[in-house]
Protein backbone atom coordinates (compact mmCIF):
# COMPACT_ATOMS: atom_id res chain seq x y z
CA UNK A 1 0.00 0.00 0.00
CA UNK A 2 1.09 3.57 -0.33
CA UNK A 3 2.50 5.53 2.00
CA UNK A 4 -0.32 8.26 2.16
CA UNK A 5 -2.91 5.56 1.42
CA UNK A 6 -1.79 4.41 4.70
CA UNK A 7 -1.93 7.52 6.26
CA UNK A 8 -5.10 8.61 5.24
CA UNK A 9 -6.72 4.70 5.94
CA UNK A 10 -5.06 4.84 9.58
CA UNK A 11 -6.19 8.86 10.14
CA UNK A 12 -9.81 8.42 9.48
CA UNK A 13 -10.12 4.55 10.91
CA UNK A 14 -8.76 6.25 14.47
CA UNK A 15 -10.23 9.85 14.17
CA UNK A 16 -6.39 10.98 14.83
CA UNK A 17 -3.37 13.54 13.38
CA UNK A 18 -2.22 12.80 16.67
CA UNK A 19 1.67 11.59 15.95
CA UNK A 20 3.63 10.61 19.61
CA UNK A 21 7.38 11.50 19.28
CA UNK A 22 9.16 8.37 21.55
CA UNK A 23 12.57 10.75 22.28
CA UNK A 24 13.15 8.41 25.25
CA UNK A 25 16.11 9.17 27.16
CA UNK A 26 17.84 6.63 29.30
CA UNK A 27 18.12 9.26 31.91
CA UNK A 28 13.89 10.02 32.45
CA UNK A 29 12.74 6.65 32.68
CA UNK A 30 10.36 6.32 35.98
CA UNK A 31 12.34 4.55 38.85
CA UNK A 32 9.38 1.76 38.39
CA UNK A 33 11.50 0.67 35.54
CA UNK A 34 15.30 1.01 37.07
CA UNK A 35 15.53 -2.75 37.20
CA UNK A 36 14.30 -4.11 33.77
CA UNK A 37 16.75 -4.81 31.38
CA UNK A 38 16.12 -2.54 28.36
CA UNK A 39 14.59 0.31 30.39
CA UNK A 40 14.12 2.28 27.23
CA UNK A 41 12.23 -0.66 25.36
CA UNK A 42 10.19 -1.30 28.75
CA UNK A 43 9.49 2.41 28.78
CA UNK A 44 8.12 2.60 25.22
CA UNK A 45 6.64 -0.64 25.21
CA UNK A 46 4.13 0.59 28.26
CA UNK A 47 3.86 3.98 26.42
CA UNK A 48 2.98 2.05 22.65
CA UNK A 49 0.54 0.06 25.23
CA UNK A 50 -1.69 2.85 26.38
CA UNK A 51 -1.48 5.19 23.50
CA UNK A 52 -1.12 3.00 20.12
CA UNK A 53 -5.36 3.25 19.93
CA UNK A 54 -5.28 6.97 20.18
CA UNK A 55 -2.09 7.51 17.74
CA UNK A 56 -1.62 7.53 13.40
CA UNK A 57 1.99 7.85 14.41
CA UNK A 58 4.89 7.52 16.44
CA UNK A 59 7.99 9.36 15.46
CA UNK A 60 11.15 7.87 16.68
CA UNK A 61 14.13 10.50 17.52
CA UNK A 62 16.86 7.92 16.39
CA UNK A 63 19.30 10.39 18.20
CA UNK A 64 18.01 9.30 21.72
CA UNK A 65 18.61 5.59 20.74
CA UNK A 66 22.14 6.23 19.10
CA UNK A 67 23.55 8.09 22.20
CA UNK A 68 23.51 4.48 24.00
CA UNK A 69 25.36 2.87 21.42
CA UNK A 70 24.81 -0.66 20.77
CA UNK A 71 22.05 -0.86 23.31
CA UNK A 72 20.11 2.10 22.06
CA UNK A 73 19.91 0.51 18.61
CA UNK A 74 18.57 -2.77 20.25
CA UNK A 75 16.09 -0.63 21.74
CA UNK A 76 15.26 1.10 18.40
CA UNK A 77 14.87 -2.39 16.80
CA UNK A 78 12.97 -4.07 19.54
CA UNK A 79 10.28 -1.07 19.67
CA UNK A 80 9.99 -0.77 15.91
CA UNK A 81 9.06 -4.32 16.08
CA UNK A 82 6.78 -4.13 18.64
CA UNK A 83 4.59 -1.07 17.04
CA UNK A 84 0.97 -2.60 15.96
CA UNK A 85 0.73 -2.41 12.08
CA UNK A 86 -1.97 0.27 12.31
CA UNK A 87 0.22 3.25 13.72
CA UNK A 88 2.15 4.87 10.96
CA UNK A 89 6.58 4.11 12.29
CA UNK A 90 8.10 7.63 11.23
CA UNK A 91 12.50 7.06 11.58
CA UNK A 92 13.37 10.40 12.29
CA UNK A 93 17.03 10.23 11.46
CA UNK A 94 17.29 13.77 9.28
CA UNK A 95 19.92 12.65 7.18
CA UNK A 96 20.89 13.52 3.76
CA UNK A 97 24.18 12.92 2.08
CA UNK A 98 25.43 12.05 -1.46
CA UNK A 99 23.76 9.57 -3.40
CA UNK A 100 25.69 5.57 -2.63
CA UNK A 101 25.86 7.03 1.01
CA UNK A 102 22.05 8.08 0.82
CA UNK A 103 21.35 4.26 -0.39
CA UNK A 104 22.96 3.27 2.32
CA UNK A 105 20.54 5.47 4.73
CA UNK A 106 17.32 3.99 2.89
CA UNK A 107 18.45 0.82 3.40
CA UNK A 108 18.60 1.10 7.09
CA UNK A 109 15.62 2.58 7.94
CA UNK A 110 13.34 1.27 5.41
CA UNK A 111 14.54 -2.36 4.67
CA UNK A 112 16.50 -3.33 7.87
CA UNK A 113 14.28 -1.20 10.33
CA UNK A 114 11.34 -1.16 8.68
CA UNK A 115 10.21 2.24 9.23
CA UNK A 116 7.52 3.33 7.56
CA UNK A 117 8.81 7.34 6.78
CA UNK A 118 11.77 8.71 7.68
CA UNK A 119 12.67 12.88 7.87
CA UNK A 120 15.60 13.97 5.66
CA UNK A 121 17.46 17.07 5.64
CA UNK A 122 17.37 18.29 1.83
CA UNK A 123 20.95 20.36 2.06
CA UNK A 124 22.86 18.04 -0.40
CA UNK A 125 19.61 18.72 -3.03
CA UNK A 126 18.10 16.31 -5.15
CA UNK A 127 20.39 13.62 -5.81
CA UNK A 128 20.90 13.13 -2.19
CA UNK A 129 16.83 12.37 -1.62
CA UNK A 130 16.36 9.93 -4.42
CA UNK A 131 17.35 6.92 -3.00
CA UNK A 132 14.58 7.56 -0.20
CA UNK A 133 11.90 8.55 -2.98
CA UNK A 134 12.50 5.60 -5.12
CA UNK A 135 11.02 3.33 -2.20
CA UNK A 136 7.95 4.26 -3.29
CA UNK A 137 5.49 2.62 -0.78
CA UNK A 138 7.43 4.50 1.84
CA UNK A 139 6.90 7.94 3.10
CA UNK A 140 9.65 10.95 2.63
CA UNK A 141 9.38 13.76 4.74
CA UNK A 142 11.79 16.52 4.01
CA UNK A 143 12.85 19.47 5.93
CA UNK A 144 11.10 22.55 5.04
CA UNK A 145 10.56 25.09 7.87
CA UNK A 146 12.00 23.92 11.45
CA UNK A 147 10.27 24.59 14.88
CA UNK A 148 13.82 25.66 16.38
CA UNK A 149 14.91 29.58 16.54
CA UNK A 150 17.53 28.17 13.86
CA UNK A 151 15.17 28.07 11.69
CA UNK A 152 15.78 31.84 10.96
CA UNK A 153 20.01 31.70 10.05
CA UNK A 154 19.41 29.74 6.74
CA UNK A 155 15.94 28.68 5.94
CA UNK A 156 14.93 32.17 6.34
CA UNK A 157 16.74 33.36 3.51
CA UNK A 158 15.63 35.51 1.88
CA UNK A 159 16.51 34.64 -2.33
CA UNK A 160 15.37 37.29 -4.64
CA UNK A 161 11.56 37.09 -3.67
CA UNK A 162 11.51 33.96 -2.16
CA UNK A 163 12.66 32.53 1.40
CA UNK A 164 14.99 29.20 1.58
CA UNK A 165 12.05 27.36 2.65
CA UNK A 166 9.95 28.00 0.46
CA UNK A 167 11.71 27.00 -2.41
CA UNK A 168 12.83 24.17 -1.14
CA UNK A 169 9.02 23.48 -1.11
CA UNK A 170 8.38 24.11 -4.51
CA UNK A 171 11.40 21.98 -4.97
CA UNK A 172 9.98 19.15 -3.23
CA UNK A 173 6.96 19.02 -5.49
CA UNK A 174 9.52 18.33 -8.66
CA UNK A 175 10.84 15.71 -6.99
CA UNK A 176 7.32 14.16 -6.03
CA UNK A 177 7.34 11.74 -8.88
CA UNK A 178 6.17 8.46 -6.89
CA UNK A 179 3.74 10.75 -4.69
CA UNK A 180 5.77 10.00 -1.25
CA UNK A 181 7.57 12.83 -0.58
CA UNK A 182 6.04 14.83 2.38
CA UNK A 183 7.38 18.32 4.18
CA UNK A 184 8.31 18.68 7.96
CA UNK A 185 7.36 22.38 9.07
CA UNK A 186 7.60 23.53 12.50
CA UNK A 187 4.07 24.55 14.05
CA UNK A 188 6.22 27.55 15.56
CA UNK A 189 5.55 29.73 12.72
CA UNK A 190 1.79 29.62 11.54
CA UNK A 191 2.14 32.13 8.91
CA UNK A 192 5.00 30.24 7.29
CA UNK A 193 2.89 27.10 7.84
CA UNK A 194 -0.06 28.42 5.93
CA UNK A 195 2.15 29.43 3.04
CA UNK A 196 3.37 26.56 2.50
CA UNK A 197 0.03 24.90 2.73
CA UNK A 198 -0.38 26.74 -0.51
CA UNK A 199 2.35 25.69 -2.28
CA UNK A 200 1.47 21.67 -2.01
CA UNK A 201 -2.01 21.97 -1.16
CA UNK A 202 -1.57 17.52 -0.85
CA UNK A 203 1.32 16.97 0.37
CA UNK A 204 1.22 14.92 4.13
CA UNK A 205 3.10 17.54 6.69
CA UNK A 206 5.07 16.28 9.54
CA UNK A 207 4.46 18.83 12.04
CA UNK A 208 6.54 19.17 15.11
CA UNK A 209 6.85 22.10 17.86
CA UNK A 210 3.59 22.58 19.82
CA UNK A 211 3.63 21.74 23.31
CA UNK A 212 7.48 22.51 24.59
CA UNK A 213 8.11 24.77 22.17
CA UNK A 214 4.91 26.41 22.38
CA UNK A 215 3.38 26.25 18.44
CA UNK A 216 -0.48 27.60 18.86
CA UNK A 217 -2.65 24.30 18.16
CA UNK A 218 -5.49 25.84 16.52
CA UNK A 219 -3.10 27.95 14.25
CA UNK A 220 -1.41 24.67 13.15
CA UNK A 221 -4.63 22.68 12.53
CA UNK A 222 -6.39 25.55 10.37
CA UNK A 223 -2.98 26.06 8.50
CA UNK A 224 -1.21 22.82 8.78
CA UNK A 225 -3.99 20.37 7.55
CA UNK A 226 -5.36 19.71 3.73
CA UNK A 227 -8.57 20.53 2.28
CA UNK A 228 -9.88 17.20 3.82
CA UNK A 229 -8.50 18.90 7.29
CA UNK A 230 -6.09 15.84 7.40
CA UNK A 231 -2.35 14.82 5.37
CA UNK A 232 -1.14 16.37 8.57
CA UNK A 233 0.52 14.88 12.32
CA UNK A 234 0.97 16.92 14.49
CA UNK A 235 3.78 15.62 17.16
CA UNK A 236 4.19 15.76 20.32
CA UNK A 237 7.22 14.21 22.28
CA UNK A 238 8.03 15.44 25.72
CA UNK A 239 4.84 16.95 26.84
CA UNK A 240 3.17 13.28 26.21
CA UNK A 241 5.91 10.60 27.50
CA UNK A 242 6.99 12.73 30.17
CA UNK A 243 3.72 14.08 31.41
CA UNK A 244 4.22 11.94 34.76
CA UNK A 245 7.91 10.69 36.07
CA UNK A 246 6.12 8.73 38.62
CA UNK A 247 4.53 5.09 38.34
CA UNK A 248 1.45 6.09 37.06
CA UNK A 249 3.45 7.66 33.71
CA UNK A 250 1.75 5.54 31.08
CA UNK A 251 -1.50 6.61 32.41
CA UNK A 252 -0.61 9.93 32.63
CA UNK A 253 1.00 9.67 28.78
CA UNK A 254 -2.36 7.78 27.56
CA UNK A 255 -4.56 11.09 29.05
CA UNK A 256 -2.32 13.31 27.53
CA UNK A 257 -2.29 12.07 24.45
CA UNK A 258 -6.60 11.69 23.98
CA UNK A 259 -6.64 15.11 25.99
CA UNK A 260 -4.11 16.35 22.60
CA UNK A 261 -5.87 14.14 20.19
CA UNK A 262 -9.58 15.46 21.06
CA UNK A 263 -8.13 19.25 21.03
CA UNK A 264 -6.63 18.43 17.26
CA UNK A 265 -9.77 17.38 15.95
CA UNK A 266 -12.05 19.98 18.30
CA UNK A 267 -10.00 22.66 15.92
CA UNK A 268 -10.79 19.95 12.74
CA UNK A 269 -14.34 20.62 13.32
CA UNK A 270 -13.45 24.28 13.80
CA UNK A 271 -12.17 24.93 10.56
CA UNK A 272 -14.63 22.93 8.71
CA UNK A 273 -17.32 25.48 10.01
CA UNK A 274 -15.15 28.40 9.15
CA UNK B 1 44.17 18.54 23.72
CA UNK B 2 42.26 20.78 21.27
CA UNK B 3 41.29 19.23 18.19
CA UNK B 4 43.21 21.53 16.18
CA UNK B 5 46.88 20.92 18.24
CA UNK B 6 46.31 16.80 17.37
CA UNK B 7 45.38 17.25 13.62
CA UNK B 8 48.47 19.65 13.20
CA UNK B 9 50.61 17.16 15.55
CA UNK B 10 49.64 14.35 13.24
CA UNK B 11 50.10 15.53 10.30
CA UNK B 12 53.43 16.96 11.02
CA UNK B 13 54.52 13.60 12.67
CA UNK B 14 53.16 11.95 9.77
CA UNK B 15 53.82 14.32 7.01
CA UNK B 16 50.51 13.26 5.87
CA UNK B 17 47.03 14.96 4.68
CA UNK B 18 45.34 11.86 3.97
CA UNK B 19 42.11 10.83 5.16
CA UNK B 20 40.89 7.01 4.48
CA UNK B 21 36.88 6.64 4.16
CA UNK B 22 35.67 3.38 6.31
CA UNK B 23 32.95 3.69 4.33
CA UNK B 24 32.64 -0.61 4.70
CA UNK B 25 29.70 -2.15 2.20
CA UNK B 26 28.85 -5.14 4.08
CA UNK B 27 27.94 -6.40 0.27
CA UNK B 28 31.99 -5.83 -1.22
CA UNK B 29 34.00 -7.74 1.42
CA UNK B 30 36.40 -10.08 -0.30
CA UNK B 31 35.93 -13.41 -0.35
CA UNK B 32 38.80 -14.11 1.46
CA UNK B 33 36.80 -13.10 4.67
CA UNK B 34 33.20 -14.18 3.99
CA UNK B 35 33.81 -16.78 6.78
CA UNK B 36 34.85 -14.60 9.58
CA UNK B 37 31.78 -13.71 11.92
CA UNK B 38 32.22 -9.88 11.80
CA UNK B 39 33.11 -9.37 7.92
CA UNK B 40 32.81 -5.55 8.47
CA UNK B 41 34.99 -5.14 11.30
CA UNK B 42 37.45 -7.95 9.81
CA UNK B 43 37.91 -6.16 6.01
CA UNK B 44 38.49 -2.41 8.84
CA UNK B 45 41.05 -4.19 10.68
CA UNK B 46 43.03 -5.31 7.73
CA UNK B 47 42.88 -1.87 6.21
CA UNK B 48 43.51 -0.10 9.26
CA UNK B 49 46.49 -2.89 9.87
CA UNK B 50 48.01 -1.59 6.35
CA UNK B 51 47.18 2.08 6.44
CA UNK B 52 47.14 3.71 9.93
CA UNK B 53 51.41 5.05 9.02
CA UNK B 54 50.31 6.75 6.01
CA UNK B 55 46.53 8.02 7.71
CA UNK B 56 46.19 10.94 9.28
CA UNK B 57 42.57 10.21 9.78
CA UNK B 58 40.20 7.72 9.13
CA UNK B 59 36.83 8.96 8.51
CA UNK B 60 33.67 6.38 9.46
CA UNK B 61 30.64 6.96 7.34
CA UNK B 62 28.07 5.39 10.04
CA UNK B 63 25.64 4.83 7.15
CA UNK B 64 27.70 2.08 5.40
CA UNK B 65 27.25 0.59 9.21
CA UNK B 66 23.53 1.92 10.07
CA UNK B 67 22.66 -0.39 6.99
CA UNK B 68 23.12 -3.67 8.75
CA UNK B 69 21.15 -2.31 11.98
CA UNK B 70 22.35 -3.78 15.63
CA UNK B 71 25.12 -5.90 13.85
CA UNK B 72 26.58 -2.70 12.05
CA UNK B 73 26.67 -0.66 14.98
CA UNK B 74 28.44 -3.47 16.83
CA UNK B 75 31.30 -3.30 13.37
CA UNK B 76 31.17 0.36 13.79
CA UNK B 77 32.20 0.42 17.61
CA UNK B 78 34.71 -2.36 17.52
CA UNK B 79 36.21 -0.60 14.21
CA UNK B 80 36.30 3.22 16.39
CA UNK B 81 38.22 1.08 19.23
CA UNK B 82 40.88 -0.39 17.23
CA UNK B 83 42.47 2.44 15.51
CA UNK B 84 44.99 3.71 16.75
CA UNK B 85 45.73 7.06 18.78
CA UNK B 86 48.00 8.74 16.20
CA UNK B 87 44.92 8.89 13.66
CA UNK B 88 41.86 11.35 13.60
CA UNK B 89 39.14 9.88 13.40
CA UNK B 90 36.03 11.64 11.80
CA UNK B 91 32.31 10.27 12.36
CA UNK B 92 30.93 10.91 8.96
CA UNK B 93 27.56 11.66 10.57
CA UNK B 94 26.09 14.72 8.54
CA UNK B 95 23.45 14.91 11.35
CA UNK B 96 21.32 18.06 12.06
CA UNK B 97 18.62 17.86 15.05
CA UNK B 98 17.08 20.94 17.29
CA UNK B 99 19.01 21.31 20.30
CA UNK B 100 17.88 18.90 23.15
CA UNK B 101 18.49 16.43 20.28
CA UNK B 102 21.53 17.59 18.92
CA UNK B 103 22.88 17.20 22.71
CA UNK B 104 22.12 13.23 22.03
CA UNK B 105 23.87 13.09 18.89
CA UNK B 106 27.02 15.07 20.10
CA UNK B 107 26.68 12.27 22.90
CA UNK B 108 26.78 9.45 20.97
CA UNK B 109 29.39 10.42 18.76
CA UNK B 110 31.73 12.15 20.97
CA UNK B 111 31.11 10.55 24.37
CA UNK B 112 29.63 7.14 23.38
CA UNK B 113 31.33 6.05 20.49
CA UNK B 114 34.75 7.96 21.03
CA UNK B 115 35.28 9.94 18.07
CA UNK B 116 37.52 12.89 17.61
CA UNK B 117 35.57 14.37 15.57
CA UNK B 118 32.14 14.65 13.72
CA UNK B 119 30.71 16.34 10.41
CA UNK B 120 27.19 17.72 10.67
CA UNK B 121 24.56 19.49 8.72
CA UNK B 122 24.00 23.36 9.29
CA UNK B 123 20.51 23.53 7.92
CA UNK B 124 18.78 24.01 11.17
CA UNK B 125 21.24 26.61 12.13
CA UNK B 126 23.04 27.68 15.03
CA UNK B 127 21.30 25.89 18.33
CA UNK B 128 21.77 23.15 16.00
CA UNK B 129 25.36 23.19 16.36
CA UNK B 130 26.46 24.65 19.57
CA UNK B 131 25.63 20.97 21.42
CA UNK B 132 28.73 19.71 19.33
CA UNK B 133 30.66 22.87 19.74
CA UNK B 134 30.45 22.76 23.45
CA UNK B 135 32.79 19.65 23.15
CA UNK B 136 35.44 22.40 23.22
CA UNK B 137 38.39 19.50 22.57
CA UNK B 138 36.40 17.78 19.55
CA UNK B 139 36.34 18.57 15.97
CA UNK B 140 33.28 19.76 14.28
CA UNK B 141 33.25 19.95 10.70
CA UNK B 142 30.50 21.60 8.92
CA UNK B 143 28.82 21.04 5.63
CA UNK B 144 29.56 24.01 3.43
CA UNK B 145 29.66 22.83 -0.01
CA UNK B 146 29.47 19.31 -0.64
CA UNK B 147 30.60 17.58 -3.73
CA UNK B 148 27.87 15.95 -5.84
CA UNK B 149 25.57 17.42 -8.25
CA UNK B 150 23.15 18.04 -5.69
CA UNK B 151 24.70 21.05 -4.38
CA UNK B 152 23.44 23.08 -7.04
CA UNK B 153 20.15 22.81 -5.62
CA UNK B 154 20.87 24.32 -2.53
CA UNK B 155 24.12 25.29 -1.70
CA UNK B 156 24.34 27.38 -4.62
CA UNK B 157 21.78 29.75 -4.48
CA UNK B 158 22.20 33.45 -4.72
CA UNK B 159 21.34 35.43 -1.87
CA UNK B 160 21.91 39.41 -2.47
CA UNK B 161 25.84 39.08 -3.76
CA UNK B 162 26.40 35.62 -1.85
CA UNK B 163 26.00 32.25 -2.37
CA UNK B 164 24.66 30.21 0.31
CA UNK B 165 27.53 28.28 1.18
CA UNK B 166 29.39 31.29 1.47
CA UNK B 167 26.77 32.73 3.80
CA UNK B 168 27.12 29.66 6.19
CA UNK B 169 31.24 29.99 6.37
CA UNK B 170 30.54 33.30 7.25
CA UNK B 171 28.37 32.07 10.02
CA UNK B 172 30.48 29.31 11.06
CA UNK B 173 33.40 31.39 11.47
CA UNK B 174 31.52 33.51 14.37
CA UNK B 175 29.79 30.34 15.82
CA UNK B 176 33.44 29.52 16.16
CA UNK B 177 33.92 30.37 19.47
CA UNK B 178 35.59 27.41 20.65
CA UNK B 179 38.05 27.04 18.00
CA UNK B 180 37.06 23.87 16.83
CA UNK B 181 35.02 24.24 14.22
CA UNK B 182 36.05 22.92 10.37
CA UNK B 183 34.32 22.88 6.97
CA UNK B 184 33.28 20.00 4.57
CA UNK B 185 33.83 21.26 1.12
CA UNK B 186 33.92 19.20 -1.96
CA UNK B 187 37.03 19.21 -4.19
CA UNK B 188 34.86 18.82 -7.18
CA UNK B 189 34.44 22.63 -6.95
CA UNK B 190 37.93 24.01 -6.89
CA UNK B 191 37.11 27.98 -7.51
CA UNK B 192 34.66 27.98 -4.91
CA UNK B 193 37.35 25.67 -2.39
CA UNK B 194 39.16 28.74 -3.18
CA UNK B 195 36.54 31.49 -2.57
CA UNK B 196 36.21 29.12 0.60
CA UNK B 197 39.35 29.31 2.16
CA UNK B 198 39.60 33.13 1.41
CA UNK B 199 36.93 33.55 4.00
CA UNK B 200 38.74 31.12 6.56
CA UNK B 201 42.11 31.39 6.15
CA UNK B 202 42.80 29.10 9.62
CA UNK B 203 39.57 26.57 9.48
CA UNK B 204 40.38 22.73 8.67
CA UNK B 205 38.77 21.53 5.92
CA UNK B 206 37.81 18.00 5.26
CA UNK B 207 37.90 17.83 1.74
CA UNK B 208 35.94 14.32 -0.17
CA UNK B 209 35.48 14.22 -3.47
CA UNK B 210 38.40 13.61 -5.10
CA UNK B 211 38.93 9.74 -7.06
CA UNK B 212 35.60 8.31 -7.55
CA UNK B 213 33.90 11.76 -7.95
CA UNK B 214 36.50 12.94 -10.24
CA UNK B 215 37.71 16.03 -8.03
CA UNK B 216 41.07 17.41 -9.23
CA UNK B 217 44.10 17.01 -6.65
CA UNK B 218 46.56 19.87 -7.77
CA UNK B 219 43.79 22.45 -7.08
CA UNK B 220 42.25 20.74 -3.91
CA UNK B 221 46.05 21.20 -2.43
CA UNK B 222 46.85 24.80 -3.70
CA UNK B 223 43.37 26.00 -2.82
CA UNK B 224 42.35 23.90 0.04
CA UNK B 225 45.36 23.88 2.26
CA UNK B 226 45.84 27.34 4.69
CA UNK B 227 49.08 29.21 4.25
CA UNK B 228 51.50 26.37 5.99
CA UNK B 229 50.17 23.67 3.50
CA UNK B 230 48.18 22.08 5.79
CA UNK B 231 45.18 22.09 8.02
CA UNK B 232 42.89 20.11 5.20
CA UNK B 233 42.42 16.38 5.36
CA UNK B 234 41.86 14.98 1.47
CA UNK B 235 39.76 12.04 1.51
CA UNK B 236 39.03 8.91 -0.45
CA UNK B 237 37.25 5.87 -0.02
CA UNK B 238 36.01 3.60 -2.54
CA UNK B 239 39.80 4.43 -4.26
CA UNK B 240 41.99 3.00 -1.38
CA UNK B 241 39.65 0.52 0.48
CA UNK B 242 37.84 -1.85 -2.29
CA UNK B 243 41.37 -1.00 -4.62
CA UNK B 244 41.38 -4.63 -5.44
CA UNK B 245 38.58 -7.15 -3.97
CA UNK B 246 41.39 -10.00 -4.37
CA UNK B 247 43.40 -11.68 -1.76
CA UNK B 248 45.28 -8.66 -1.89
CA UNK B 249 43.08 -5.88 -0.90
CA UNK B 250 44.78 -4.75 1.99
CA UNK B 251 48.02 -4.48 0.49
CA UNK B 252 46.67 -3.13 -2.46
CA UNK B 253 44.81 -0.04 -0.21
CA UNK B 254 48.46 0.23 1.34
CA UNK B 255 49.78 0.66 -2.11
CA UNK B 256 46.89 3.15 -3.38
CA UNK B 257 46.89 5.37 0.16
CA UNK B 258 50.92 5.59 0.13
CA UNK B 259 50.77 6.87 -3.45
CA UNK B 260 47.68 9.48 -2.95
CA UNK B 261 50.24 10.44 0.56
CA UNK B 262 53.04 11.00 -2.03
CA UNK B 263 51.27 12.75 -4.63
CA UNK B 264 49.22 15.28 -1.95
CA UNK B 265 52.97 15.92 -0.66
CA UNK B 266 54.13 16.70 -3.93
CA UNK B 267 51.44 19.31 -4.49
CA UNK B 268 51.85 20.52 -1.18
CA UNK B 269 55.45 21.35 -2.22
CA UNK B 270 54.81 22.47 -5.33
CA UNK B 271 52.64 24.77 -3.82
CA UNK B 272 55.52 25.84 -1.78
CA UNK B 273 57.29 27.26 -4.80
CA UNK B 274 54.38 29.05 -6.26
Amino acid sequence: MKFVEKLIEITRKKDSLLCIGLDTDAEKIPKKLANEKDRVFSFNKKIIDETNDLAAAYKINTAFYEANGVNGWISLSKTVDYIPDDVIIIADVKRGDIGNTAKMYAKAFFSELGADAVTVNPYLGGDSLTPFIEYSNKGVFILCLTSNPGAQDFQKLKINEKYLYQIIAEKVKIFNKNGNCGLVVGATFPEELKNIREIVPDMPFLIPGIGAQGGDLEKTIVYGTDSNNELALINSSRGIIYKSSGDDFAQAARKAAEELKNRINLFRKKKNNL
